[in-house]
Parts: structure tokens; sequence; C-alpha cells
């Protein structure tokens, strides 16, 4: 292979060989093409783009570069499911056990939060005790024993992935649909699941900011899960604002204690029920998408999706006790509650979902780099949403955080994400457009599809 | 300075401010930014492209990493002159005496050879105990003295561009206007002359194998040069042929000697001539091209041209009697004379300038990599050129090398860079445009421009 001829290839706008990029991708991962050369290449593919069959061929080098975890001798259709991050997106911590304890066996692999995305191994580490390190051996153990296991990647699964991205961060070549895609796509084509249901968040608080780019996004994700044979999903949800109340690790975690024992949080359940129901279908314990949700309903309602974080919980070490009383463990610390300021209302128009996580991370709850150590309890609680009314005076927002000084940053950020309207509305839904086998629907106001 | 923001912004298509290009390049030469950053950077620039401001920064950033030789105490014009190589060029070893004989200082810096163009370099040191290595003050004080030096480039000349052409080199971002004329005008605005002309080479044998990207070139050297206050002409000439009848070191240097002598060879004394004159008019020793032109014919003739050569050798540490008779080492090693093949003629057609130049290298006369050794007397002769008749039998060219499996290897190949016709042609010129202040014209055929 003569990388230097690899990148004039992409510099003229030609198309590589998948061999070609398994040799590229190779080479890079065993040291023997250095930094340079793999930059040039980068940056030419972003310039000129990448075919479906390169991203392909990408992801599948990526993928070999590590462990595929075998998951076959555990019974049943394993499905996963993939957010790309967004502000309060916890729909993760809910989805998993809903959808175990509905019979869906789910292998959930996570990342951390990075930038003003939280992140899911976050979130759960914040219940005193819960590890979400563990081999590969366990990882299939707990899987079939009680139907659901969330960990962290390891270091095994897709090298060349976490190289790449290495690179990719400190070169400008981070925002290219197929490098995303296929970065995606190694790490869950590793981890051994059968069917996958992706979320690809598109407003100012997601990675993919315009509604063209998480189109493309999630387009991509599906042609790749298919040509890899697996049966994929994507939902592009709306992240304009921040999904549900709670922001922060254990403020999210609460929230999704709360939503698994019955209560209502409509936008952040609306979001989860899809998902689901999607997983639910295609883990063949469903008919339909209707059918599916109003098993997921009923596994709320009864107390089984609740039984089964418990089990989770248990099995990965964490302590039980806060699920049944998360409220004292929210009070810990400084809490501050905020009022609305002079003029706002009569109702709240949105709420900036990039300016909330980032205040978020100022607060504590994330990190700026990838070594920050977060804190657990900080975090926001929106106690006012879109279209609620307000009035000047009235309590809007609660922060929390281990300092006064630290939540007299925020106030002003926080605040001034708020806008208000003098009219009445109803939020739209979340739930924007469905992708699945190459195709794309409209499905906002029938969610029967 | 963020060094992914300047990445960012060549990457959409933005243009960067001079003080970032100069802290970029800083920084580089520094080692602050590493290599994988620098080479996203230059082929995001490559592909999108670079402004004239943009290359004048790059020129300037990479000129000032370096020493900047001040000849301000020679008296006179200092012109110098520079090509963009090619197969058979040895304009530089007739044109720098000829010019200085005329009365016009020459500071002449110049390269090795790589691939398959030669290097004036090399063919300096063809001459037994010529020294092309000369400090700053020695390199001042012969031009003073006898009117003429030719030099290497120092180690303090222009870092930046060595450093940033080795990346180039292997990053596949070396064939772009901006990056080449900035790399060729900061050694040449660091050698201390006042006025430059430039031969750009286009056609088979050269860098620049299409006219747009020739004249694309021309162009932005003379609007660098002209930035810098250093008048500047730069001629696009043809180089699909190799010029004259020698290719190789000790070859071309022979053949020089000839042409000082008097000898007429007419493609090579019509490129000489014109760059000649151009020079001699930058000088201020002649008011046009036309009485410059006679005035370098009669520093010919009159022999004051070849005492120019005979003073800088023996300035340089180089053996003066090999001027005199230069056959005698021309005849030293292996010789073969090739006849032209069956079906050959009736008249030479064309002679392929890469292919010439390719089998000079295998023959032991060029580089393939920079730490190859030269073989001085290893090279071809044409000793028929386009528009010669020829029958086969008769002598077609001439092979010097060390020994008789070199010669083996190249004579397919040299056979099969020539190619005949049935019709007796005129040669057309070698001078295409003239590229003087922003403005290009046609002079062919019209010289006297």
């Amino acid at each position: 292979m003569n990388v230097v001829e690899l990148i004039l290839t992409k510099r003229d706008g030609g198309q590589l060989e998948p061999a070609q990029i398994h040799a590229l991708i190779d080479s890079y991962t065993a040291g023997d093409v250095p930094d340079y050369q793999m930059s040039a290449f980068l940056m030419a593919s972003f310039l000129n783009g990448m075919s479906d069959e390169e991203a392909v061929a990408l992801t599948d080098a990526m993928l070999s570069s590590g462990e595929r975890i075998d998951l076959s001798s555990v019974p049943g259709i394993k499905v996963d499911k993939h957010s790309t991050g967004g502000v309060g997106d916890k729909v993760s911590l809910i989805l998993a056990p809903l959808v175990a304890s509905c019979g869906v066996p789910v292998p959930m692999i996570s990342g951390r939060g990075l930038g003003h995305t939280g992140g899911t191994l976050d979130k759960l580490e914040s219940i005193p005790g819960f590890s979400t390190n563990m081999d590969t051996r366990a990882y299939r153990e707990q899987l079939e024993r009680i139907g659901v296991v969330m960990i962290g990647q390891t270091q095994d699964i897709a090298p060349a992935d976490r190289k790449l991205y290495a690179l990719r961060d400190v070169t400008g070549t981070v925002e290219f649909i197929p490098f995303i895609a296929a970065s995606i796509m190694s790490k869950k084509l590793a981890e051994g699941c059968d069917a996958l249901v992706l979320d690809v968040k598109c407003g100012s608080g997601a990675f993919m900011r315009e509604e063209s780019s998480a189109r493309a996004l999630a387009e991509k994700l599906v042609a790749i899960g298919e040509r890899f044979g697996k049966k994929t999903v994507a939902w592009m949800t709306d992240m304009s604002s921040p999904l549900g109340h709670a922001v922060g690790n254990w403020p999210e975690m609460a929230e999704s204690i709360a939503c698994l024992r019955g209560e209502t949080v409509p936008d952040l359940m609306e979001v989860t029920l899809m998902l689901a129901a999607e997983m639910i279908v295609l883990g063949g314990r469903a008919e339909t998408i209707e059918s599916a949700t109003e098993m997921a309903q009923r596994a709320i309602s009864s107390g089984n999706a609740f039984e089964m974080l418990v089990k989770l919980v248990e099995a990965q070490g964490g302590d039980p006790s806060v699920l049944d009383h998360p409220e004292l463990r929210s009070h810990s610390g400084v809490v501050r509650v905020v009022t609305a300021p002079e003029e706002s209302g009569p109702y709240v128009d949105t709420i900036n979902a990039l300016e909330i996580g980032r205040a978020c991370v100022d607060l504590g709850a994330g990190r700026s780099h990838k070594e920050d150590v977060v804190d657990s309890l900080a975090g926001i609680y929106l106690l006012k949403k879109e279209s609620d009314s307000i009035a000047s005076g009235e309590p809007l927002f609660e922060l929390h955080a281990s300092s006064e000084d630290r939540i007299e940053i925020i106030i002003d950020r926080v605040q001034s994400a708020y806008s208000y309207t003098e009219t009445l509305f109803s939020v739209p839904g979340r739930l924007q457009n469905r992708y699945a086998e190459g195709a794309w629907m409209h499905p906002v106001g029938n969610p029967s599809v």
C-alpha cells in the first residue's frame, strides 16, 4: 500500500476500494501510518466526500480492529439503542430496563459525557456503588441472567476508532457524516446486538444542529446497519430544548427512576415510549408499534420495569436503596431555587438546550476535558418548561451544586436560556422523522407507523 | 492562536489574516504545532484555495523563518534567475557567467536534482573541485569581487520551507500553486537579489504539464515578487522535449561550456539569450530586449562570457583545465552509440522529455531519493533532435555510464522516447508567454517586448 497514493485519490475526488481502506486503517492502528498522513487523508475525505461503500468499508475496518462480542449463546433477539447525545437525554436509563422487562434482551455499551452533552455512564455511576466496568464474559452472563446490562466501552472494542477520533478532534475533521456514522456503528456492531434503534438528535443542544445534517446522519446510520445485516431504525428527535426537567447526572437518574415508577414527563416519555416500542417490535415481542407501546406502558404501571431497574442496579454493584428514596439524595449539597425575573411570562416559549448544557458543565456536572471529574449531584431542574405559565417571582428553576460559588456563576446564563411569549401554545412533539431500510417517513401525529 | 480554528477556517472556505499565517508558520517551525495539524491545514488549503494575500503572507512567514542575506553593500542591481526545472535545462550554467560578463551582478542560490529533473548544483559539482558550499560573507565577497556566485541553499535560509516541503512530499500536498510559489519566492527573496527572472517550464518534462497551471504559477510568482518590491519577470517556456542535446550533469556542463565558447544549440540558446536579455535590462545595462540580446551575443563572441565562467570556476575551487578540454572528460567511462531502429525516420518528430529524464535517473545521473549519490559523468547525448532527418542504422543517441549494465537497462526506454514523422517541419520556439507586473503577453515571433 502506498499511503500517498491513497491520499491523492481522495484529494482528487476519487473513490477507494474497500481493501485499500482496510489496509490504511490496519496500518494506522498498528502505528505504521503516521498521524500526519492520516490527517491529510481525513481532510481530503472530509472535503471531497465518501461514498456509502467507503463508509461501510471504514466501519468494517474499525470494527475489525478490535473485539467483536459474540452474544449468540444468549437466547432472544438482542436489541440496543444509541443516541447521538443531547441535554437532559436520559432516555437510555428508562429504556433499557423497560424494554428488558418486556422480554427483549438489551446489551448496552455507552459513553461518557463530553462538552455540553451528558453521558449514560456518568448518570449510572451517580448511583453509589454502580460499576460500568465489566469483562466480556460477565457482560454476556448478566445479559443472559437478567436480560439487561449497561457498561462502558472496553479497550478491546474498535481501537482504530479511538485513535482516529483523537486525531479528528485536533485536526478539524470531526463533523463529517461518514466519519461520525462509521464511528458510532463500528462500536455498536462490536457489542453483539441483533438489531439497533438510533436516536439522532437535532437542534441547538445536539451535535447536528441542522435538520439536513441530522437527516443525512440518520440515513447513513441506517444504510450502514442494513449493510451489516442488522435491522436498524433511526428516529430524528428534537433537541432544541432539554428533554424532561432534570439536567445533570443524579438529577437525570432521579427523573428516570420517577418515570419508571409511573410519573408523567410528557416530552421525555414520548421519545422513550416510541424507542421502546421500536425495540420491542424489533425484538419480536410485539407485532405493531401500537401493541408494543401498550406493552411498555403496562410494564411501567405493573412495576415490572422498575423491578428490572432494581435488578440491574443490584447486578452491577449499585445501592438499590436510592431507588426507593431518590429525593433524599437529591437534596444533599447546595440547592438554590431561582425565581422568574421581572417581565417574564406569561408563558415560557423556549429553553435553549445548548446554554443549559453549558451551564451544567460550569456547575460541575459535565466535562470540558476528558480527564475532568464530574460532580454526580450537580445539575439543573427546570421547574417550568415550554408553554408553562409563569409570572415574575415564581420559581423557575432549581440549581444543585457543591458550593454557592458554582451556583452564582451560572444563574444569569440559565435565566437567559429562557425566552417568553404572550401566547399560549401547544408544544410540538419531539418525534420528527423515522428512517428504516433506506426509506424515511413523517409519522408525526401518527406514531403507529 | 488556536490551530484547530485556523484549520476550520480553511476547511470551511474562509481566508486567514496575515498575522494568523505568520503565527502558524512560526509555531510550526518552532515545533509547537505538530505535523498532523499542519498536514490537515495544508490539505484544506490545497482543496479550498488560498488568496494572493494568503500566499504573500505564507511567503513572508517562510522568508522570515530564516536569514535574509543583505547584498546592499554590493554595487549594482543584482539580478537572479530561477527555473522550475526540466530535462536538459542547463540554462543557469550559461546564463550566470554570461549576464555577469555584461556587468550585472548575479547572486544565484540553486538546488539539487530530484526525480527526472536535474539540479544546477549537481551540474556545477561535476567540475572537479567545484564547491557550492559557502557562508554568507564569502558569498557576498565573491559577488562583489567577480560579479557572479553560485551556491546551494544554506541551512539558515527559509527553514520553514524545508520543513513544510518535507511534509507536503508525504501528504499529497505538493502540486498546489500558492505553496509552490511561496516555496520558490521565500528562498529567492532571502538571497538578496534586487530583481528576478523566472523560467516556468511547461510540458511533459516539467513539473507543470498543463499550460493553465504553468500560467497560474507564473502569474502567482510575479504577483508575489512585485508585492515584495522586486521587479519580477516570468517566461513560460516549453519543456515537452529536452533542452539542448545533453542530459546529465557533466554532459550538460560540457554543452554549456561549448555554448559559452560560441557553439550554436538553437533551442537552448533561444531560451538562454531571452532570459539573459531580461536580466540585462532589469540590471540596467541595456534599455531594450533587442540591445540586451546583442550585448549578450557580443559577450559570447568576444570570449568575455567564457572568461567569466573561468573566473567563477577558479573562485569556487574548480579545476579550470576541464573548461579548455571538456571532450577529454566526456569520453571517460563507458560510452555507447545507439543507432536508429528499423522504420525510423525520415524525420524525428518528438522526444519525450519525461522519459529521457527518467532514463537518466536509471543511468545513475539523477536521484530517486534525496540521499542518492549522482554519477557526474553519466548521461544521454541526443545526437538527433526534433525535425532532424534520420534513417535506421544512423547514430541516434549516445549513452554514458559507469557500466554496460546501466546502459542495457535504458536503451529501449530512450529509443521509445523518440517518435518519427514523414514530414519535415520547422521546430516551434521554446518561448511561450511573458508575465510581468501582473500582465501577460504573447511575444512569440516578436521577442522585443
